[in-house]
C-alpha cells in the first residue's frame, strides 16, 4: 500500500456494497439478453484532461462480478492525462462487462474528479505549499476520497475525530486556549494538537501554549502572512493551515502568504466528476 | 414514507456508516475535553440559496450518538430557502452536538447539493418536461441522491439494473432492435423497455417493436422534435427521454422540443454541496 | 449473468450467512473426528423428477468451506431431470465435503423445489402463457427464489416495492383509479403501473387511464375473458395478469381465456423441497 | 425468552434483512402516492385452520418501518386458531402499514406453515413420542423455523453442526462404531453422541459403546420395535429417534414400535405457508 | 477442519474486523513510505516455551492484506515448542509484510496465550481428567478462543447458551431439581442436561433425576471424591465436572478425586499473551 | 463521550456481536426452563480491587437482549473499588437477567482487567509519567481497551496505523532516519513523527531532524535519562517515550529517569480479568 492507495478492507467493501446497490436482486435485465458466450473487450479512456484515481475499486468491482474478466491499466492512480488518453482495458464476457462498466465508472470518475480538483488547487498553489484537504466528504467515501486527494498532489488532514485534537471556538466555551491546549496534551499526549485561530492574539496565546499547528480561519493573506511572522519569531516548530474561503484565484496568494498548508473542502465535497468513458468492442460471439 | 423520503433501512444504515467513518477508535477526541454538562443549541442555517434534502440522515445520525439530543426541524426536505434561513436546530448535551456536527452536515450539504441542482434543472426547463436522474451516482449513495432528486423536483430513472430494461448498442451487438426488444418483452414481461437510440431509423423501429420509452441520446433539439413527431404520429404510448449533454442552457430548448423527460448526471455526479452552516450556542455548563 | 442466475453478491452472502449458522462456533464436530487425510467424491442425485436450481449457492458454499473441493455440474439450472439423474459431483477432502454436505443441499432441494413447481405450472398453463411469481417469499431469499422461477420457465413480477406501481384498492382511498394512475405516471414516470382490478368497470376505467398492466383478482375465467376483450378492443399494450386461487388444476382455464400472465404463490412460498441425495464414497486415506 | 421465542438478535437481523430486500433503493413506489396523512387500522386474519408463529418478526419489521406503527396479537406463538381467527391489528400511518404488509405476512405465513406441520405430525403421532426438526431447513431461516418448530410442538434436532455429534455411516468409513464412538466422547465431552443405525447389529454396538441416542434410519416399525426392546433390554439411558420416509399416514406406527423422538424434514422444508390476511381499513386521512 | 481449527467463516471474519481496525482510514502511513518495491522475509519465532495456535488467523490476515505475501508454518496448532523456535515465515512486499505483522501477531500471541495456559492445567491435572473451558471468554472471541483450548489440549464446554442445558441455582427457582432436570428433557430432548451442585444432597438427586452430567462448585477435593463415588455406586453414566477456584496447584488434587472434566476460566479470560517475535529481513529495494 | 467511553457504535456493535455469539440458534436452552413471569433483581459486585470499566457494553447487552431490564450503576467507569463493592444492579424479567449475565460479565471482567492493570502500573509509575498502551490489543477489541486503558489513569498511543507517523528500524532499510523523518513529515504533515531508537545516537539524529516522539525500546533507565536529558539541551518539544520490558517492578526507575511517557502491552493483550460477580435474587412468580 503506498501513499496513493485506499486500504484494501474498505475498497473491497466499497466495491461490494456499490455492486450490490446496482444489481438489485434480478441482476443486470438487459445484459442477460445478450448471448451468453459474446465476449468483449472495452477501453476506458478520459474525455477530459485531469488526475486518475480510483482504478484499485474499479479492477474491484470487476473481480467481484466475474473473475473471468481481467482489468488492465495503463495509467495508475496520480496519473495527470490530457482528454482522449486510454487509461486501461476490460476484457472478458460481455454480460459482466456490460454489468460493470457503470459501477467501475461511478468510482473512476468521482474519485478522479477529487483528485483533478485537488491536482488544480495544487498547480494554483504553488510549490511552496501543500493543499489540505477536510473532514468535508461525502459520507462513506471519506477513505477513498482521502486516497484520491493524495493522488492529485494534496495531503490529508484528520481522517477522523479520533485522529488528533483541533480545538474551535465551541471547544472552549469558558476556558482559556492555553488551558485546553494543556488540557489536551495531558489527555491526548504525542497527538498534534491544533488550534482554529480567528484572530492574531489567538496564534500567540497557541504558539505559546504549544500547540503543534495552527489553524488561520477566514484570515486575509495578510493576517496570514502576520500570524506566520509570529511562529516563526517564536521559533516553534508549529504547522500554520489556512482554511475558509480558498479558491483556485486566491489560494496563490495565501500560498505566498507563508502558510505551510491550505485546506478547501472544494476538492472532496464540490469535485464535479472527470468525464470517462468505456467503449466497448464485441469481439466474438454476440 | 413519500416521495421524498429515502427507504428508512437505507438512512440508518447510512447514518451508521458514516459514524464509524468520523468517530474512529478512540471517538471524538476533542470533544471529550469540553465540560460533561455543558449543554448546547444550534442552528442548521443554509449559506446559500438552494433546497433542502437529507435532514433524515442528519436526525438519524445524532439519534444514534445520543437519544439526548433532540432535532427539530423548520425546513423539511423539499423546502426551497434562501441564503440564511433557519432550517431548524440541534439541542443537547455539547459533546455529542459537537461529535455530531460534521456527519450530519455532509449529508445535509450534499444532499441539499443534488436537490438544489435539479432544482436548477427543473426550473430551467420549464413545466412541460420532467427531470430524470441517473444511475451515475456516488458509489453506496445512490438511494439517498435519488430521493434527493425528488426533492428537488426531479424524477427518478432505474434505481439498479434490476428495475426494467435499457437497450443500448452494446446489447444490439448482432441483433435488430425489433429482435432486442421482442426478447425483453419475453423475458422480463410488464417491464419497461426503453431502447437508446442515436438516429430517426432507430426511433422508429423501437416503436414499431414495442418499446415503451425511448432515450435519445446525444440528438439536437431538432432531432429530438422529429422524433416526438414519430411518436405521436404511432399514437403509441411511448415515452420519450433525452438525454447527453444537457446543460443548464440548452435544457428549455430540448424541453420545447416536446421530450417526456430530460436526463442528466449532472444533478448527481457533479453537484457541488449547498453550504449549510451550523452556529453553536453553549447554553450552560460550558 | 444469464436470466437463470441470482446476482453473484447475493449468491456469495446467501452461502456464507448458511454457513455460518450451520458450522455454529465450535465447527463440524462429527467431521473433526474422521481422518484429516481421507478424500471423498460424492454424487449429487435426483431422487424426483424435477427442474433443478441452485447451482451457484452449493458451489459456493463449498468453495467458501474449503477452496480443494471441487464440484462439477452436468446439469445447470433450469435442467429439467428424472428421478436418479446424477446431477454433479462434489471432490476433496472428505471432512469439508461432509461438512458442506446439508447447506449445499439446503439451497439445491429448496430452489429446484421452487423451479419444479414453476415447471409444473408453466407445463399445466400451456404456451399461451406465462407464469409470473409474485413477492410472496421467503424472507431473505428472494432473490434466489425468483431466479429458480426463471429456471422453472417462469418470469419475475416486481423483485421489490420499488420496482413499479401496483396500485390494490387501499391504494385507492378516497381516490378514482384515473386519478391514481395519472399521479403514479407523474411521479415515477416510465415505470410500469399496474391496476388491481376486482371487476370489469375498474378493468375499463385502468385501461383509459392509461395502466400499463392490470391485475385481475379472483375472477373466473370467464371475467377474465371479457376483460381481455375489453383490453384488446382498445388496442392498448396492456399486460393482463391474473391472480387469486390459481392451481395446477385451473390455469389452463385462465391460460385459455386470454390472461398474458399468471401468477401464483404456491411456486415460491409453498413449493416442496425436491429430493436430491448426496452419494460420498471415501475414496482415500478414510 | 421462552421455549417457543426465537433469539432476539435474530429476530432483528431477519426483519432488517427482509425490509430491505422489499423496500428496493427507492422504497414503496406505490405507497408514497397515498396522502401522507392518511391513517390505517389491519386485522390480520387466519384464512386456514392451523398453528401461529412468527409474530415477533411481523412486529419487529412494522417497529423498524416506523416507530409510529403499533401491532398487538390476540393469539401468540404457539396459538391453535380455525380459520377467520382475528390474529392480532396493526395501526398507523397508512403507508408505513401498506409497506410492511407483506414483509410481515411473508414471516408469519412461513413460521405458521412451520408450526402447522409440526402440529399436524404431533396430533398424528400421539403423546407418546415427540417430533423433531432436522438440519434440513431453508437457508438463513434456521433459528426462526426452529423457534416456528417448537412453537408447533415439536422439538429441536441439533441447530448446528457444532451441537452434538452424530455419527453417520460416511463417519464411520474404516473404523468401527465402538471405535467412533469413544473417539467422540474423548474428544467432546459432555456432549450427546448420536449414532445413525441401518440394522439391528449397529443398534446393539451404539449402546455397548455408550451412545446416548441412536437413529433408526429408514427401518420399519418392527425394525424400530425390536431396536427399542434392546435399548431397554440394556437398561440404557439411550434416546431412540426413527427417521426416514415418516408421513403423517405412517407416524403413528412408528410412535407405538415405541420411538422416543421421531425426525422429519417435511415440517421445515417443504411445509406450505398458512394462509393468513391483511385487511386494511383506512380510519382517515385517505 | 480438524478439532483444533476453528471454524473457516469465523477465521475470516475475525481477521478482517482486526485488518480494518488496525488498518484505519488512511492505511499504514509509515509503510507508505518504504520503498514499493523493497521485498522482505519475516521469521515468526516464539520468544517464550508454549503452545501455539492462531496460525490460519495469522495467514488469513496476510491473505486479506495483500494476495502477494506467503505464509508459511512450520509448528501447527497444537505444536508445543521452546523459546528461540522458529514457528514459520511470512514473505512478500516488504509494505503489507509491515503493516501485517501486528494484527497477525495479536491473533497467535492470544490464542497461543490461550493454548499454553490450557497446557499447563493439562499437564498439572495429569492423564486421568481432562481441561474444559467455559463461557467466560472475550467478547467476539469466543470460537477462536475454545479452537486455542483445544490446541492447549483442553476440550470445550458449552459454544453457547443453546448447546445444552446447564441448571445452576437461579433457574431452580420454586422447583426441584428433579422437576427442572424433567422439564429440560421434555423440552430439549437429546440434549446433555447438566445440573450444577454445591452439596452432596444435590449430586444425589441430579443423577436420580437423570442428569447426564454434573458441575461440582466450589467443592474440597474431599466432597468431589464423596460425589465420584456415588455417581459410580448408581452406575449412572454421569460426567462430574468439578468447577471454582481450580488452580495449577490444586488442579491435581481434584483430578485424584475422580473428576471426569475440571474447568476454569483461567484458560481464556486470565491467559497472558505467549511472546512471539516477528524478525523482519528486508531482502531486496529497499 | 468523555475520555473514559468508547464510541457508542463500537459498544454498540460489541454488544451485538456478544450476544449473537452467546445465544446460539435455539436461544437459552436453560433459561426458557424458567417461568415466564419470574422477576428478579442482580447485584453486580466486585470480587477483587480494581477499577472499573465495560459498564456501557454491559448496559448496552441487556438493553439489546430485552428493553424491559433496567440497569443502574453506582460506580462509573473509572471507578476505584474494593472487593465486595456494590457496583450496580440489573432488574427485570427473570429470562433476560440470566441470559444476559454472562455477556455483560464477559465485558466488564475483561475491561476492568484492564483498567486495574493499567491502575497498577499508573501507581507504580507515579505522578511524573504518564503509562500508554500500545497496538498489542485483542483482535476487534482495540476500541473497547483503549477506553479500558484511559478509564484506568492511561492514556492512548496509536489507535491505528492510520492515525501517525512511527519510524521502527525496518522502516528505515537504506535510509537515515533524517530522510524518513523529512519524509514522514512531507507525506503527512502535521502528524506526530515518532522514531523509535535502540541507541543514543539515533535519538540525535532523530531530534535533529524534527521527530516530534522518540521511542526508546529496551534501553536501561540510565539510557533513557541520557536520551532525556539530549532532549531537554535541544529545547526541543519532543515526547520521550520508553518501552520494552516495562514491569510493575521497573516502571518507577524508568519515570525517573525522565520518560515522559512508558508503554506496555501487559495492561491490555495480558491483563487478567478483574473478578467481577452477580448476585441474582428471584423477587416474583419464581
Amino acid at each position: 500500500m503506498g501513499t496513493f492507495d485506499a486500504p484494501v478492507d474498505i475498497v473491497r467493501d466499497a466495491a461490494a456494497r456499490a455492486l450490490a446497490e446496482d444489481l438489485g436482486p434480478l441482476g443486470d435485465l438487459t445484459a442477460a439478453l445478450v448471448p451468453a458466450d459474446a465476449r468483449a473487450v472495452a477501453d476506458v479512456v478520459a474525455r477530459a484532461d485531469g488526475v486518475i484515481a480510483g482504478t484499485a475499486c474499479a479492477t474491484e468491482a470487476f473481480a467481484q462480478l466475474d473473475a473471468r474478466v481481467t482489468v488492465d491499466w495503463l495509467v495508475d492512480d496520480g496519473g495527470l492525462v490530457g482528454a482522449g488518453t486510454k487509461l486501461g482495458s476490460v476484457a472478458g464476457p460481455l454480460r459482466p462487462v456490460l454489468t460493470g462498466e457503470r459501477t467501475a465508472l461511478n468510482f473512476l470518475c468521482h474519485l478522479s474528479g477529487v483528485a483533478t480538483a485537488t491536482h488544480r488547487f495544487v498547480v494554483a498553489a504553488g510549490d511552496r505549499v501543500r493543499i489540505l484537504d477536510t473532514r468535508k466528504t461525502l459520507p462513506g467515501l471519506r477513505a477513498l476520497e482521502k486516497a484520491a486527494v493524495r493522488a492529485g498532489g494534496g495531503v490529508n488532514h484528520r481522517g477522523s475525530l479520533s485522529d488528533f485534537v483541533l480545538l474551535k471556538d465551541n471547544h472552549l466555551a469558558g476556558v482559556t486556549i492555553t488551558d485546553a491546549v494543556q488540557r489536551a496534551h495531558s489527555h491526548w499526549p504525542g497527538r498534534t494538537v491544533e488550534v482554529e485561530c480567528d484572530h492574531i492574539e489567538q496564534v500567540e496565546e497557541a504558539i505559546a501554549a504549544g500547540a503543534s499547528m495552527v489553524l488561520l480561519d477566514n484570515m486575509t493573506p495578510e493576517g496570514v502572512r502576520t500570524s506566520v511572522a509570529l511562529v516563526r519569531d517564536a521559533r516553534a516548530q508549529v504547522l500554520v493551515e489556512v482554511s475558509g474561503g480558498i479558491t483556485l484565484e486566491n489560494v496563490r496568494a495565501y500560498a505566498e502568504a507563508g502558510a505551510d498548508v491550505i485546506s478547501t473542502s472544494a476538492i472532496t465535497q464540490s469535485a464535479p466528476a472527470l468525464d470517462i468513458g468505456f467503449d466497448i468492442a464485441v469481439t466474438e460471439g454476440g
